[in-house]
């Protein structure tokens, strides 16, 4: 893969394209941007069909081996490797080691072997077996084997850096494997950059890391709920400041909009898609405005922000950072919601998405209320959308020197646009 | 409507059109056949817009009250009536009482009005508040309002006789408000033919409710789990010969392909396709043959046949009656079951739908082990897709005068086409 950078600002935000990705070398990702989230491959609750009636969807799909571990076996007699197995057609499989939507319990991570959490219960991984299951898996890229239990606060700095120590020698291992595995040719890897919120083995982690043969960088341990934004941007800044220009960044567990915009500015190029999922299982709907037009008298604009105003009473914690995952956050309304019982209106005004197209709220309620599965489908294809759409005005904000206004747009600033300048 | 017969068996099975459909009439139903079923108007799991990959779809849709009930004032307020309200587009809607997938606790029927369980509870309808709804939904056809509670084995005598009585009362006062009701004009009600097990209710209750002005009949009390089919078969041929021969006769809670059959050849035109979504939920697929053709040697034939054999150790109870809906019959395969692990075949070998089209047995019951969303998505489109062209199949049996053949190959008797005649 080759990073083509458009737009650099210095020690923070970047925009380019991702090039060169997949086997054979024709896909490309536009960054900062998102990977298709899935479980077992599949988009949660939508068909191959359902999904790609979505106007923009990510090139590449990103499996967790915690849902395929299990299934080794099946895969190594498969032998066409998981996009056949998974029925996934013309897409770059990214292959990572934990679900950022299920946190993995902490505690089982040995010198040789991290653990993953299946349906059948715990998984222990040896290089050797993360490697025999690379090779099953057959994905076009790969995050290399990792300890990552240090993101709770209060980690002792010892078990940090034995935490930076044990992800550079798997790193080193995974890498020797495969390069003498002929099935892994071609096949791309991360690096790993731990360090918990310790800056200098932040650094440490990023400098050593970089040394490698790898091809780019999964920044692990600063997911939403493990500290706030301003010491994760600290961090991340730390960090990319010791990595090469030329190679992305892909940050995991971190996908609220706030955070990701935050995130964008600190210099990473990458996220992981999780969010609306979530969003999805608590029956909520995304419904931000990703509007940066500078027309403070421009209806939709105004429109979205009454509605920020008159939802506020339950949703004023956007900016705050949540321990809880599973928690509400300022940018959807929760359609179990009694009100939303008579409203007639789509999720979002002028949004395109199916749901949109063809349902009401009122509906969506309806389905909710009465445990409807449709309500998960109808949600998912909407959230989906919507937050694939952030990303192209994230990106499109980014070309037109615009983030500020889309950030305070994200945090309902409306002062800013009407007069009162921050 | 106006049901047009092309072959009548004496006594017996009918093949036809149901015409006339809809307000404006242009809708039509191939007879035998069944309806749509939908909870809050959606197959479950499945999008409109997934719904309508299916080959052949039944063109009227079928909602509950019990699903619909507790949102009346919702339903008023939004005026269009229900099909609006769901997205639903270009379907004849009928709305019947009860869930037939969703056993409704007895006990709570009195003189003046019957029950329905909806997420919030109980809901008490008299006729009053039973005809508001129907002018709030706004269906193109409904059932009238029915004591059914006496589908119990031992109901007494008096207790039967009462709901043969009740059911006729709600069914004239339903029909005096309904002449009164401009909202309701062109719209088609069906009265409910009660009776238990009792012959000689039965016999009453349907020649009583075929004496008022109704379009056709619900036969209700007669589901799996009620009674064995021999007693089914009886009620049914004795109610159907006291019934108009041109009217519709509509079948509630008996969905099992081999009591289909029985019910067909005792006089009943329509059904209800609850059973699909049953299999889906228990994490089975349809996988019968529809094979009709003569020829011994038929490779396809052959091959399910072989299927059924392996699969007989675990699935011996096809023609029995079982008083537990949720129990596996005969007719589907176990997808959570290991040995699907390896099975890299699709769920039925030349069947059309997009579940068999794209993915195999091995990546279903992946899905199913690991708890996936998607797995009652892909299991609903073939389940409904194979059941719509069970009742295809059927039809093209009467036709053809092969309605024996087709039983006999539900039924796995290979025997009959092996030269030891039954």
């Amino acid at each position: 893969m080759k990073l083509e950078l458009s737009r650099v600002v210095q020690g923070g935000s970047r925009l380019g394209v991702l090039k060169g990705l997949g086997r054979t070398g024709q896909h490309s990702l536009d960054v900062p941007g998102c990977l298709l989230y899935t479980r077992c491959g599949s988009a949660p609750h939508l068909t191959q069909d359902t999904l790609h009636t979505l106007s923009t969807l990510p090139s590449v799909t990103q499996v967790t081996l915690s849902t395929i571990a299990e299934h080794q076996e099946v895969l190594e007699e498969c032998k066409d490797g998981f996009k056949k197995f998974a029925g996934l057609h013309e897409t770059v499989l990214y292959c990572s080691l934990h679900d950022p939507a299920a946190p993995c319990p902490t505690g089982h991570t040995t010198n040789k072997t991290v653990s993953v959490w299946g349906s059948g219960g715990r998984i222990e991984l040896s290089v050797a077996k993360f490697m025999a299951l690379q090779r099953a898996v057959r994905p076009d890229w790969y995050q290399s084997m990792a300890d990552g239990e240090t993101w709770q606060e209060n980690t002792s700095r010892k078990r940090v850096r034995k935490s930076v120590d044990r992800t550079l020698a798997h790193l080193d291992e995974c890498l020797l494997v495969h390069h003498n595995t002929q099935e892994l040719e071609g096949v791309e890897v991360f690096g790993v950059v731990e360090g918990g919120d310790i800056l200098e083995e932040r650094v440490r982690s990023a400098r050593e890391t970089a040394k490698r043969p790898v091809s780019g960088f999964c920044l692990d341990g600063l997911q939403t709920g493990s500290m706030n934004q301003s010491l994760r941007t600290q961090l991340i800044t730390a960090v990319t400041q010791e990595l090469p220009e030329d190679k992305p960044r892909l940050l995991q567990g971190v996908g609220r909009p706030d955070e990701v915009l935050a995130c964008v500015e600190a210099g990473v190029d990458l996220f992981e898609s999780f969010f609306p999922f979530q969003v999805t299982e608590r029956g909520c709907a995304l419904c931000f405005s990703l509007d940066v037009s500078p027309d403070p008298e421009l209806a939709a604009v105004l429109r979205d922000d009454e509605e920020r105003d008159t939802a506020g009473e339950t949703q004023e914690n956007g900016d705050l950072n949540h321990s809880d995952q599973t928690q509400m956050t300022s940018f959807e309304i929760d359609l179990n919601e009694k009100r939303y019982h008579d409203d007639f209106r789509p999720l979002v005004e002028g949004c395109g998405c199916y749901c949109c197209r063809n349902h009401q709220r009122a509906y969506l309620h309806h389905l909710l209320v009465t445990n409807e599965l449709l309500a998960g489908v109808l949600l998912m294809i909407h959230n989906a959308a919507h937050y694939h759409a952030f990303f192209a005005a994230l990106r499109e904000a980014l070309a037109d020197g615009k983030l500020d206004l889309l950030k305070r747009r994200l945090l309902g600033e409306r002062r800013a646009e009407t007069g009162t300048k921050d």
